[in-house]
C-alpha cells in the first residue's frame, strides 16, 4: 500500500485581492473509516470561499483529501476539521465547508460549517 | 413479531461547540399507521439542526424513527412530537423538524416545525 | 351523474397551538369549467399555512375540492375564492394558496395569493 | 351543467397512405368517475396509431375524451373502450392506447391495450 | 396494534377478453422485516401482467401487500412469494413482479421474476 | 399570408382588488425576426404580475404575442417593449417580463425587466 | 416583412460511403400556420438518416425549416414532406424524420415517418 | 489501518431454483489505487444475475468490495476479475457485472463483462 | 491554424437607460490552456449583467471568448479577467461573472466576481 | 502556443482475451475548428468497444482527442476519422463512436459510426 498522502495544503497569492469575489470546490471523491466499526465512509465535500492574500492550491487540496482514505474520522468532525485547516492555510475572509455523506443505516447526513461572515456578492 | 424498539435517544458531545454549524439529517423510511383507519402512512422525515453541547446519534434516532411503525400518528402531531423529543434530548440551537408523507385521497401532505431561532451561518 | 359533493369544510383542534408551523397541502387533482366556453380546465392547488387553533380535515378538503367540477370558474377568480374559503373556516395565522392550470392557448397560468403575514419559521 | 359533449370521433383523409407512419397523441386532461365510489379519477391517455386510409381528427378527440368526464368506468375497461371506438372509427393499421392513472390507495395502474400487427418503421 | 390484514387476493372477471393487454401496477409503500436482524426493510414492488379470464382487485392488493409489514421476509424469496400468489389468484397469461428495495449496507438489491410467456402486445 | 394579429391587449376587472395577489403567465411560443440579418428568433416569455383594478385577458395576449412573429426585434429591446405595453394596458402594481432566448452564436441570453415594487406576498 | 427564404435543399459528397453510418439533426425551431386557423404552431424536426452518396448541408436546411414559416401545414402531412423533400435531394439509405409539434387543445401530437430499411449499424 | 477485510465471498441456498429470475446489485462505493499512479480510483459496481442453486450474500459482498480499498487494479482488469469471483462464488446461469469509474483525466470509463448467455425472463 | 480572434468587446447604445434591468448571457464554449501543464481546459461562463447606457453586443462577446482559446490562463484569474474587460468596455450598473470550469484531479471548480452593487430588480 | 500533441494511439494487452466485454468512453472535451469559417466547434465524444488482443490507453486518447484543436474538421468526417484511427490502432472485435456536436445555426448533429459486428454481450 502507498504511503499516506501528505495533509498539508499549499497556497498561490490571489492575483484578485481588490475584490471580494468566490470560489467554490466540490470535490466528489471523499472516503474515511467509521471510528467505530471501521467501516468505509464516503462523501463529497464542497468547499466555498472568498479568499483574503491567498487562494488554495487545486493539487494539494486533492492529496489533502485523499489523506483521510484510511483514517477514521465522524462525520460532525472531519467537516470541521477540514473547515479549521483550511482557514490556518489561507485565511479566507469567508468559508463555508460541506460534508455530503452517503447513506448508513437508512439516513443521509450532511454537515455544514462556516468561517467568518458571508460578504455579500 | 419483533418486540417495539425504544423511543430513547442517545447523545454525544458535539466536538465542536465553540461554532454554529449544521447538521442535516434525511430519514426516508418513516411509516406509522393512521389512527383514524388503522392504515400505514408512510414519510420521509428531515432534521436540520444546530448542536449546542450535544450531537443526536444517528442509530438511536433509527430505532426511535422505527418506533412509530405500529404506533397510531396524525400527521400534524407526529411531526411535532419528532421535534419536541429532539429538542428534550439534545437541547440544540436551532432545530427544523419535516415530515413529507406520501400522498392519500389524492393530497400530499408535508409538515414543518421549528424551534429556536435559525443563526445565519 | 353523482350528486354534487359539499363545499363544506371540517376542521378539527390544532394539537399544537403553542408554536407557529407549517403545513403543506398539494391537490393535483382540481378540475372546474371555463365560464365562457363551458370547456374543462385542469389545476393542482398547492396550499401552504401556519394553523392557530384549527387544522383543516383532509378528506373534507377533497371533496370540497371536487365540488367544483361541475362549475365554471376563472383562473384568477377561483383561486381567491379557495384562499376566501379556508380563511373562513380554519382563520389560519398565515395562508397561502396556489392554482397552477394546464396550458391554454399555449399560455400556462399560475396564480397565487395569501392571506396574514408570513411568519419566519 | 353543460349538455355531455358527444363521444362521435371525426376521421379526415389521410394524405399519405402510400407509406407505414407513426402518429402520437398525448392528451394528459381525462378524467373520469369510479363506478364503485363515485369519485373522481384522473388519467393521461397516450395514443399510438398507424393510419390506413383515415386520421383521427384533433378536435373531436378533445370532446370524445371529455365525454367520460361525468361518466363511471373501470381503468381496464376504458382503455379498451377506448381503442374499440378509435378502431371503429379509423380502421388504422396498428393502434395502441395507454392510460396511465394517477395514485389510488397508494396504487399506481397503468393500463395498455393494441389493435392490429406493430409494423416496423 | 390492529390485527394483520389477510393475504387473500380477491379477483373480477376481465371485460376484455379477447384480447392480450397488459395492466401495471407500481406499489411504493412496501415493508417488511429482515429476518435476520428484525429491522425494517422498504421497497416499491411493481407488476405488469396480461389477464386471463380474471383481473387483480386493487383494494385486495393493497391489504395483501399490508399483510407483510410484521413479517419477516428476504428480499429474493419475497419477490417470488408475490409472483407465486398472483398466478393462484388471476392466472395470468403473463406476469412479471419487480421488488425494487431500499439500500442496505451501502448496496441496492432489485429482484425481477416472470411467469409465462411475454406476449408482443 | 394571413394579415398580421392586432397588437391591442384587451383587460376584464379584477375580481379581488382588494388583495395584493400574483399571476404568472409562461408563453413559449414567442418568435420575431433579427433586425439585422432578417432571420427568425425564438423565446419564452414568462410574465409575473400583481394586478391593481384590471386583469390581462390570456386571448389578446395570444394575439399580442403573435403580432411580432413578422417584425424585427432585438432581444433587449422587445422585452422592455413587452414591459411597457402591458403596463399601458393594466396599470398593474407590479409587473416582471422575461424574455428567454434561444441559442445564437453558442450564446444564451435572457433579459428581465420590471415595472413598480415587488410586494410582499 | 422579408422575402421567403428557399425550399431548394444543397448536398455535399459523402466523404465515407464505404461505411454504413448515422447522421442526426435536431431542429427546435420549426413554426408553420394552421391552414384551418391561420395561427402558428411550433415543432421540433428530428431527423436520422444513413447517407449513400450525398450528405444534407446544414445551412440550406436552416433555410429549408424556416420556409415554412407562413406556410399552412397539417401536422401530418408536413411531416411526410419534409421526408419526401429530404429523400429527394440526397437519396440516403434510411431516413426518419419525427414532427414533434406543441400542445393544441390540451393535446400533444408527434408524427413519425420513414423511408427504406433501417440498417443494423 | 484496520487489517483489510476478507475476499471470500458468501452463498446461501437459492429459495426459488425452479424458477429463471434476476437479481440486481448496485454498489455505489467502490473504490481502488491506480496501480501506475498510486492514486486513488472510484466506481460503482453494478452486478446483474440469474441465479441457479446459490445466491450472493449481501454483507459478503460488501466486504469483498471494500477489500480492493487500497488494492491497485485497472479498470477492465478489476471489472472482469469480480466477474470470475462472483461466477467461482455461486455458479449463476448468467451474470453481468458493470464497472462504471468517475472521470479520470477528462475522461468516463464504463467496463461491462458477462458470463453466461442471458435467459428471456 | 486561422489568427487569433480580437479582444476588442463592441458596444450599442442601450434603447432603456431608463430603467433597471437585466441581461443574463451564458456561454457554454470558453476553453483555454492551463498555464502550467499546457493542457485544454473547458468552462462555461455565465455574465448577468444590469446595463447603464451601454449594451454588450453578442457576436464580440463570441470573439472575445474564443480569443482565450491558445491562452494559458488560471481559472480565478481568467473570470476576474473577463469581469474587468466587460466592465471597461460597458460600464454596466452592475455585472456578475462566473466561470464554471469542468473537473480537473476530480475537482470541480466555479469561480464568481462581481462588480458593482446589485439593484433590486 | 503550446506544440500540437501526438495523434499516436497506444495500446496495451487485453488481460482477458478469452471473453468479449464491452469498454465505454465519453470525452466531453472535444473540440475543433469549422473548415469552412474557421470558428471553433466543440462536441463529446463516445466510444463503445469489444477488444481483442489490445486495449485502447487512457492517456493517449487525451492527446488524440487533444490533437484536433486547432485542425479543420466536418462532422460527419472526423467521427468516421477518429474510428478508422482507433479501429487501425486496437483493431476491436467491435466499435462505435459517436460524436454528439453542440448547436450551430439552431440545429444540433450527432454522427455515429462502427466497424465490426456487434457482438451479443
Amino acid at each position: 500500500m502507498p504511503s499516506q498522502p501528505s495533509k498539508a495544503l499549499e497556497v498561490v497569492p490571489n492575483p484578485h485581492p481588490e475584490r471580494d469575489y468566490e470560489v467554490s470546490l466540490e470535490i466528489p471523491e471523499f472516503t474515511c473509516l467509521c471510528p467505530r466499526t471501521g467501516q468505509p465512509d464516503f462523501a463529497t465535500i464542497r468547499v466555498r470561499y472568498v479568499p483574503d492574500r491567498l487562494l488554495l492550491e487545486l493539487k494539494a487540496i486533492k492529496l489533502y483529501i485523499w489523506s483521510y482514505r484510511n483514517e477514521g474520522a465522524f462525520h460532525e468532525d472531519v467537516t470541521n476539521r477540514i473547515l479549521d485547516d483550511f482557514v490556518a492555510a489561507a485565511a479566507p475572509r469567508f468559508i463555508e465547508v460541506v460534508g455530503d455523506f452517503t447513506v448508513r443505516g437508512g439516513i443521509k447526513t450532511v454537515v455544514r460549517a462556516t468561517h467568518g461572515k458571508r460578504p455579500e456578492i
